[in-house]
């Protein structure tokens, strides 16, 4: 197991670089009247990456969260670059992350985080004919990479580093859609 | 379809009722630095039920979202309220938000939100052997209740009003518990 990076400093943020806070006054179509608070994304959204080494197997990756502070396994993840594609995002963080680049690219669904509070979004990609390929990110530490089979997604979570529910949903997501059981709409986003 | 409610005015709030945002500096193990934001939640975390009607079917509401400004479709959910369990306030959501409640509660696993970047986490309620019993909540309308087929999960993920990560990810998690290939960790909190 990694050592968990020290926290030398915590403090409250009156502005934060990323994030902005709206109130909203709402009226319903029955009358009700409220004001709702959300946070609303600066961002071109996010990608999810579930990149399949075979058929079966998948490349998690087990990074830092200082959300939670903990290292979490999941799939690959990333913002999306002004003028980059939600595919060239996700191949481009796919090397920067997991040392691997993608000849297919399928963009499988949009995923909201939180859809009553925030405007956040994210497209789940599924990166397959992959080789070997690395860039350099912004990682302060190199991520270890953990391939993992489809077929045994329940086992993955019951480890306690496994916790995002938007990675969740993208590894069943994938699965049913490389068992055929899934076809995305035309227009993910 | 419902009519989207009226945004009467839309302002930015320095002050959050509910998020606070932190920044923290941190020393990676390699001796890397970096100052990362996070939202710290400030309540005891939020449930998502998935209520079985049948063996297969599951009740999902449909709800306004104003992040997304849209109405969802998902799993009934909500804050644990002060003095509550997870389980307590699982079947008092499902009451609140589908008229129904539960003589069966099963904690199968919890999710977080964001984990690079918030605190939040969400326990997954199976709430099975229902029935019907309202009580009032604080939604400003009534929610839509909608029935749906665990085992038409994939025919759900192609709607446009079905985007929620941890929605999803819950619904797959069940239908896994459900079909005996999925155990619990015995403290899912």
């Amino acid at each position: 197991m990694r050592t968990l990076p020290e926290i030398l400093a915590r403090r409250p943020a009156r502005d934060s670089r990323f994030l902005r806070i709206e109130e909203i006054d709402l009226a319903f179509s029955n009358g009700a009247r409220r004001t709702f608070e959300r946070l609303t994304a600066s961002g071109r959204g996010a990608v999810f990456i579930v990149a399949m080494r075979d058929r079966d197997t998948v490349l998690l990756v087990r990074e830092y969260c200082v959300g939670l502070d903990r290292y979490e396994l999941g799939v690959p993840k990333g913002r999306i670059d002004p003028g980059e594609t939600a595919l060239e995002a996700a191949n481009r963080e796919l090397q920067e992350e997991a040392g691997f680049a993608a000849r297919k690219l399928t963009s499988l669904i949009t995923l909201s985080l939180l859809p009553a509070y925030m405007t956040h979004k994210a497209e789940v990609i599924l990166a397959e004919d992959l080789y070997s390929q690395s860039r350099p990110g912004d990682e302060p530490e190199g991520l270890d990479v953990v391939p993992w089979k489809l077929s045994e997604l329940p086992a993955l979570l019951g480890r306690d580093d496994v916790s995002e529910g938007r990675s969740i949903a993208a590894l069943y997501i994938a699965r049913d859609f490389l068992a055929g059981n899934f076809r995305p709409r035309e227009t993910a986003c």
